[in-house]
């Protein structure tokens, strides 16, 4: 027996197996996932390990290593987010996003960071020796929501689209802020005097930070659409491209300090629309199914280790430090939001309202970031203490918001994603209006959303897509593709359903140029009667495609499931034929 | 700058990235594949970059590791050559190609090291001092044909099947003779006497190792199927646990000291077709495109790293040795090709021409196997003449007999691979063949293939499949799944074709239940000068399919290329519709 030889990937092939068998064993009752969310389940099997593993050892069981996490396990799930991110809702509230990100999670740090120094003031709670430093590095690391956590949890409750982005773009975008003040206030711990201008430069490293990532993923992502127009020959190496172009991004950010998060996401988002176009179908399907599965397992395996290293003696028990910890987290986000909110609401028309204030507040939930962040942090006697608290604030928000945040939003009666497709009219309707308030920016000299993303979308024209499409020549738009899409799916529903194959379709019957019937004389042909029943069937078959849309769910490709594209397909498909 | 801490993916995924952009800078000019095979142009990029690192740094580039290469590299070629390996002319010659792998294999070593020894007596060319058990040693890495090479070769030049299935198979069976020759020959290195019991227990080990690679293969595949059976709500991971699962045997079979290139083709064999009827069909694809994908990225690292590993200060140069092990290498498998083919002719009614065997022995490729099992070699002071001897004896048969089978193979006009596909009416008769031959062989009492065969199926159909199989209760035959899979694919195409989507087809109106109109009357509504059209259209769409089917490649998918199954298509279709 030669174990030393094949021993790492034998433990990463059999944690991975693991973490599959576990997902397997969920969905195998139907009735546990709709109660419990999916993250408590694993964190659940992740403290039966360690206390497995603790009992056997008598030792703590392994920890997380912060490297494993944000080399290998963050990357596929922010990779995830960004390419499936909806970009139209993240844009449109793109300045809220970023106030709760950046604003919001700057008050929550130094929220918590005073008021916990605050407690530490009480000389009954032996905490003198905790400094204000400390204590606001703490809270730099526990004031972060986490996005792993929120999608987690957010994915399966359904509500209303315009909530489901402001919490989760907060969630991925504050990871710029997140990242300076962790790493500034890191080093004015090891610093002796903190001068003035180093607390400016910190300042100006937040847009360093942020815009650089920004920067380096679209300069990633425009590469790889730049790759694949020369794939052509070699369609099974396609995907690949997809893959490491985006996770380069991510690593040469973290490399030059920069927000890896942010750049993955820029070169996600980037680089989507036009991969897509020069890709083959095949291989799309493959980079969507592969970064699913990815994201699926490296989500299902930080909630597993997260559960694993709970369990051991890297705690330093407080009850005051921890309890206020928690309370201060509530606290200070719920104040955040109702504030930052009531500034939003002044400048929108159309304001969040108190119920989607509550769920956002609510849904702040913490995660493995945290964790990693907090094993990060250099060796100081209280150390412990910090690690306690952070697992406690992470267990209490996954469990008992995670958990309650479902009934809540029943309770609440919280507007939730729209069931119903928008019409084509809507469509048509929201495209005009786009291009209306682009006009109206324009004359009026107010430089807004509409106004940029009509620049934007004239420089991606013009310039863009001649450089980074194979095929420039002939732009399809959008409504192109979608319909090419629908058309295939529909093929092969009929070629499931048995009514395809047994000869040509009956309108190239009628298009043939080698035929000599003409429509006219097809129409003299067949009776009324059956033109009757050919429209029956017409309007039957149609609305039973309608019907066939099955509910979201995390563990299924969007193409497969939104029920808009059906509904869009009809009116697409009637549209044509009139 | 932080590269320390990434240091590890980032490098991993630049090398990843180079790879696949040498693929595609082949591929954008077309001649140049059609010419040189892929793998000579990588192994030259190759010496290009070994090239630049020893004249940047002065030293020795780094030497592909024998781990990575064995633990990393390998699996993916092994696991998608076992997962396409076409199953019926493998069992059909598995006969002749265990003789190859195994006594084939015996022969070379032994011949090779036993010249090779003669060599070294001869005093002018100061080689005394090697001494026969390390002749033996070097024989037993040098005899070997490797999978990557014969099949980075061989898929270039289309021969018949049974010849191709005849060299790749036997280049990834030998490799049981091989682990068990190449470590008792070690292990007799190290031995300071070498008992005559040894020799027997080295002779046991063959059967031990080749049999329990194919038992561990075996239960892990069987296992992977089981395991597919339950993730019909998570199709997300459905993928993973081909791949978990074959890694998995391998890892198993390697730790035992068993072969693991016999267990991964042993796992993906035994697993395909129940896992297939498992999974869904974008699972699959997802499944298809990856493992081509992987094993083209493996196979484009190995060829390049092995260049790189060339350059450098690590070889002894001896004329005499390194000529005569490349001269002794072709003659004895030439030599071992024809002996063990006149037995195998004698046994045979479908014998192997003697072009063939020009072909079996000309193909033994030798490549990164061997490579990476000299360097493992323990040091002794002739390591480096080994490694020489090696290196040169793979560049020669990568580069010399590479470039030249093809242009051989036209010369000869080795049979090639039939270009029409075989029509229903053979099919229908191969099968019909196969029963009544397996009727044969039970009453004469001579258990041959088609006894085992049927046995087999038997066996599969009466409990494997109600084990592994979801829907085990609706077995359906391959000529049914074949027949959806065409459908499917002709939908698909006559959507693209813009034939598709306004309305039912034209059998459909016949067939539907809910109209008045039936065949009759349908019949007589449209005039047979309609009707005659209708059948013109008919004949000329479907000729038109047949004549889609592209060339095969190495980089497409086969199930996109096979005109078999246009044909296939078309006589089904009509069968199906008289």
């Amino acid at each position: 027996l030669d174990y030393q030889h094949v021993q790492v990937p034998f433990e990463i092939t059999l944690w991975i197996m693991l973490a599959s068998l576990a997902k397997i064993g969920f969905h195998l009752y139907n009735k546990l996932p709709s109660v419990v969310p999916e993250s408590c389940l694993l964190i659940f099997v992740g403290l039966i390990m360690g206390g497995i593993i603790y009992g056997l050892n008598d030792k703590s069981p392994p920890v997380m290593d912060s490297d494993i996490f944000f080399l290998y396990l963050l990357p596929p799930i922010v990779l995830d987010a960004g390419y499936f991110m909806p970009s139209r809702p993240f844009f449109e509230n793109i300045g809220t996003i970023l106030l709760y990100a950046v604003v919001g999670t700057i008050w929550n740090v130094f929220g918590i960071g005073f008021s916990l120094y605050g407690i530490c003031q009480v000389k009954a709670f032996r905490l003198q020796d905790v400094s204000l430093l400390h204590n606001l590095l703490f809270g730099s690391l526990i004031a972060a929501v986490d996005p792993v956590a929120v999608l987690a949890v957010f994915e399966e409750i359904h509500v209303n689209e315009k909530l489901h982005i402001l919490v989760f773009g907060e969630s991925l975008l504050n990871d710029a802020v997140t990242v300076v003040l962790y790493k500034l206030f890191r080093s004015f711990c090891e610093m002796s005097t903190i001068k003035s201008v180093d607390v400016f430069a910190g300042v100006g490293k937040f847009f360093v930070v942020g815009l650089g990532g920004v920067l380096v993923g679209l300069t990633f992502g425009m590469t790889a659409a730049f790759t694949t127009r020369f794939t052509k020959d070699i369609r099974v190496i396609e995907p690949l491209f997809v893959f490491l172009y985006s996770y380069l991004s991510y690593l040469t950010a973290e490399m030059f300090h920069l927000s890896g998060i942010v750049a993955i996401i820029a070169c996600a988002m980037g680089m989507k629309r036009y991969v897509e176009a020069n890709i083959s179908l095949k291989s799309h399907t493959t980079v969507k199914y592969f970064m699913k599965m990815w994201s699926s397992v490296s989500d299902t395996l930080i909630f597993i280790f997260l559960g694993v290293s709970t369990i051991g003696e890297n705690h330093e028990w407080n009850w005051p430090y921890i309890c206020f910890t928690v309370i201060f987290c509530l606290i200070w986000r719920a104040l955040g939001v109702l504030v930052l909110t009531f500034f939003v609401n002044r400048f929108h028309v159309n304001t969040i309202t108190s119920k989607d204030q509550f769920i956002i507040a609510y849904g702040g939930l913490r995660g493995a970031i945290c964790f990693s962040l907090v094993f990060l942090l250099p060796d100081f006697h209280r150390k412990k203490l910090f690690i306690a608290a952070t697992t406690v604030v992470i267990l209490f928000t996954v469990f008992v918001q995670g958990m309650t945040i479902r009934p809540l939003v029943d309770l609440l009666a919280v507007k939730r994603k729209r069931e119903s497709a928008p019409t084509v009219g809507e469509q048509i309707h929201i495209r005009f209006l786009d291009h209306l308030l682009a006009g109206i920016e324009d004359i009026s000299g107010h430089w807004g959303q509409y106004y940029w993303k009509d620049k934007l979308e004239y420089f991606n024209s013009k310039y863009l897509q001649k450089i980074l499409l194979r095929e420039y020549d002939q732009p399809k738009s959008s409504i192109v593709l979608l319909y090419e899409k629908l058309e295939r799916k529909h093929a092969l529903e009929l070629a499931e359903a048995g009514q395809l194959g047994h000869g040509p379709s009956h309108p190239s019957l009628l298009n043939n140029d080698r035929t000599v019937v003409t429509d006219k004389k097809l129409e003299d042909t067949l009776s009324p009667d059956v033109l009757e029943n050919i429209q029956e069937i017409l309007a039957r078959n149609l609305y039973r495609i309608r019907r066939t849309g099955p509910a979201y769910s995390r563990h299924t490709l969007p193409g497969e499931t939104e029920p808009v594209e059906h509904a869009k397909e009809i009116l697409i498909l009637r549209h044509k034929s009139l």
